[in-house]
């Protein structure tokens, strides 16, 4: 099967450092964090509004691609599940998806609220949590 | 900056083959489909469950990866909009994200309501809608 190459955005720039730090769940204490765009991709970010909800893809690069199964949450008590059925960054794909909301854009920075990955996660994509083209 | 290399981990499998008929919101009609996994990812299907809510992360691969704004829904009159701005295909990593419902999971196919995606497009990932570990 083909595949594809993916070129990072930006990085996130967080006060979050050790992943073992990093909250669960956002609402689980997760901090403001810049988002950090190459300059090439500021014009991508023409429209961005403070006040907004958007969707947040990143690269969990520290996630193993080969683990198929996973005890979820680390709870050997729990049984083993497929990757596809739970949120492990261990998967094929470790494609991170996080909700955030836009608090300010400076340039090709921008400021968000309760983002759990941690500082010098690569930038995929961000897009808009609602709109009226899905992915059109 | 690093790149990194997406292996799709299966396809989809669709009545929707022409891109120009596919509705650009799920609940303007799209059909029922199919995402037939590569035999390899089977294990990564344990535990998904018939009647919940999955994110399905694809690869569109017709987008052009060298646009940075759009006027949103190709209407002129609309102002040129920056790509993180909007959902459109057209993006440096054009990933599609698509709320779908689980109807069956027979082996290593998962029949799913309302895709949008059309017939052919390569799946990346899945994950729970809803979970109690976001992104660890």
């Amino acid at each position: 099967m083909t595949s594809f190459v993916l070129r990072p955005v930006g990085r996130v720039e967080s006060t979050l450092t050790d992943p073992s730090d990093a909250p669960r769940q956002p609402d689980e204490g997760a901090p403001e964090a810049w988002l950090v765009f190459d300059d090439a991709f500021a014009p991508a970010l023409e429209g961005l509004a403070p006040g907004t909800d958007m969707l947040l893809f990143t690269w969990l690069d520290r996630g193993d691609r080969e683990t198929l199964a996973v005890h979820p949450r680390g709870d050997l008590s729990r049984p083993l599940t497929g990757v596809f059925a739970t949120r492990a960054p261990d998967r094929p794909n470790p494609i991170g998806l996080h909700t955030v909301h836009v608090l300010a854009v400076e340039g090709n920075r921008v400021r968000v609220r309760h983002l759990e990955a941690v500082d010098g996660t690569p930038i995929l994509d961000v897009k808009p949590l609602l709109g009226p083209t899905p992915e059109r």
